[in-house]
């Protein structure tokens, strides 16, 4: 029988110059499980930003058949005394990477079991000091396609224990005003905070249900903006502010057909305070 | 026996900081058809630009082999009125993208059969407002891949009805010179205008057969140049600007060893008058 | 019998914006061999650079399977009268690609056999005058794949009579220096040189063992520079400069958590002095 072929999802912050980096990943897993299907997720993570990594993680990876194993590479800590860890969730997906609190910033789902990896049978040698993503974490993925079990990688570790990063976001129904977090800004300049809105239009902890006449307001460097809530991009004129419900779920602002985060000089970490009017 | 496997190609303006939005339509399509393989043909087209999704498709896709599937996601228009169209060609290929002008500036064949997409039981649930590569496109170009029959997705559509974008090219045959459309610029600084070259030296309407004696003049910004028409970079000095056939069929201006394009500041998009001396 | 995938590595200088250049090739590669496995090493060379090609090649090629097939595009010398060529390493690996200085800089063991291309019958036609990377080189790379033997593509070639291509480094035994050249610089601003360590920190020709004291001095646009050499980035302080052993092996130069290449403007092909004290 074909053994099924497994995806395997990379992504890293190794950026357009760093190419030959994620290749050698998928050489090493290449030599190791021949037949897994290597999809990139994204190497263009802003250096060292667990916000932007934690974003896309949690915004893709339940597309995904799965099975499927997500080996994500932004690794500040590399060489220090960080976990690398294994860990399996309970919407059954696999994921490898420093243990820096990009996971529990992402995941959708509880973790089934979860493992320090520590059992260097399983690593290619011999291992740098700067680069685990090709010396450890891409052989541990493919070991996890060839249907390795995770225990073999080393000890269990309790996902309570995994490493927490707080990302902030405050709701103050009071003035009914939100503190977000940029969590990335795209090619076009859509600009994706961390609110989520249920339902197309919900802003669920201020009770706030967006309507296309609603009017938000945010200050930024001492200017004031204003844009209006809608719900496609058509319906704004060239060049003025909209929010939107973003394509993974949040709430965005846009310039229509114009790069608003550049003219604005926003970037992914930002805290934005939003006040809807 | 083992089915097929198809070919799928993706062509998008989601840039360097998009990657998330591209692996986000191949985690799609790896969910619908897990054997179907998926070649990135091009995710840098400038935002919006339909001249230069034109060019590439039509520079590209007969290099494919048969039956390859093509999603474009060139999408200025996404959420507005327009239509997602589903065609398959008289030689054999197929395209999914929105109708905006694209395709009747590529194709180089007839078409066989085209159907507007509107069959929701083949998209992904939910439809975002924003994102159609992934929520319709992505979808249907996998279940395409599996052999679901264009006119599952909706009604069909008289390709004489596609929206046309005329994309300027005039010869005059009196002064011997051609008002043209930058259609690209490479990272070399390569410029690809859209006047096609026929038996490596002829331009057809004009009844011009280049020579390597021939020398073409052109204004930019009130100044003049010119340069002699070739056909291999080498043949220029260092610094010089040359014409000559580019490697897909048209017309190119560059300099020998710099970037051309950079230093005249020339986009994709722009008209540019050449006079054959 | 299924017959052995085979997995073609791609490198090029085609650039960001010459992912359709890339994807041509794909096309082609698809359209001949059918069960191939196409992996991108890179396409951020930067343009015509032998030392990056050489350097991306010699670090990365070895990590892949036996038998990997890779072709290399940069190829500042296209339609002039250099050779391409295809050639079968002791190590059991191919290469495809011009004559140009980069492989002898790169492989790091001796060559079985090596042959001019020239038998056009494997050429993708029209050939091109200035894209051999999609009309030869890659078709004959899926020939390759196909098991087609490499002497059917032209005549035998003694690979020392290979082009070469110098690439400075010059010790100094007396004044404990290096001449070296700098090979690449990545996203991060780490600075790649051509000096190997050996042992971890070994710099053999000097009879150097570099210790976590030792300090390294270097001169650039008449400023001293001078930084520890370490084994992991997390032993710096922030913005600190630090000299370690990268990962693929030779002496780097960073600085922690901030861009030394793009604070120092230095780009690959530099040379640099180093003195250890």
């Amino acid at each position: 029988m074909t053994p099924k072929t497994r995806i395997i999802g990379l992504l890293t912050d190794f950026g357009i110059r760093g190419s030959h980096y994620v290749s050698s990943m998928k050489a090493v897993i290449s030599k190791i499980c021949s037949n897994s299907k290597i999809i990139d997720v994204s190497h263009t993570v802003k250096p060292f930003s667990i916000i932007e990594a934690s974003y896309i993680i949690k915004s893709t990876y339940h597309l995904f058949p799965e099975e499927t194993i997500f080996i994500y590479v932004i690794d500040p800590g590399v060489g220090s005394e960080r976990n690398v860890i294994a860990l399996k969730t309970e919407d059954n997906f696999y994921f490898i990477g420093p243990d820096n609190g990009i996971l529990p910033n992402a995941l959708k789902s509880g973790i089934l079991e979860c493992y320090k990896i520590q059992n260097d049978k399983y690593f290619h040698h011999p291992v740098s000091n700067t680069f685990h993503g090709r010396d450890i974490m891409a052989p541990i993925g493919a070991h996890i396609a060839n249907n390795i079990s995770l225990k073999e990688f080393g000890p269990s570790l309790d996902p309570q224990y995994l490493v927490q990063v707080s990302i902030p976001l405050e709701y103050d129904t009071r003035l009914n005003s939100v503190l977000c977090t940029i969590q990335y800004v795209d090619n076009f300049g859509n600009i994706t905070t961390n609110i989520p809105l249920v339902n197309e239009s919900t802003i669920e902890p201020l009770s706030v249900n967006l309507k296309k006449t609603s009017t938000i307001k945010f200050t930024l460097n001492k200017q004031n903006h204003r844009g209006k809530f809608t719900t496609h991009f058509s319906e704004a004129k060239k060049n003025e502010i909209l929010f939107l419900k973003g394509s993974t779920g949040y709430l965005e602002i846009s310039k229509n057909q114009a790069n608003l985060a550049q003219e604005m000089s926003i970037k992914s970490g930002m805290g934005l305070k939003l006040k809807i009017l």
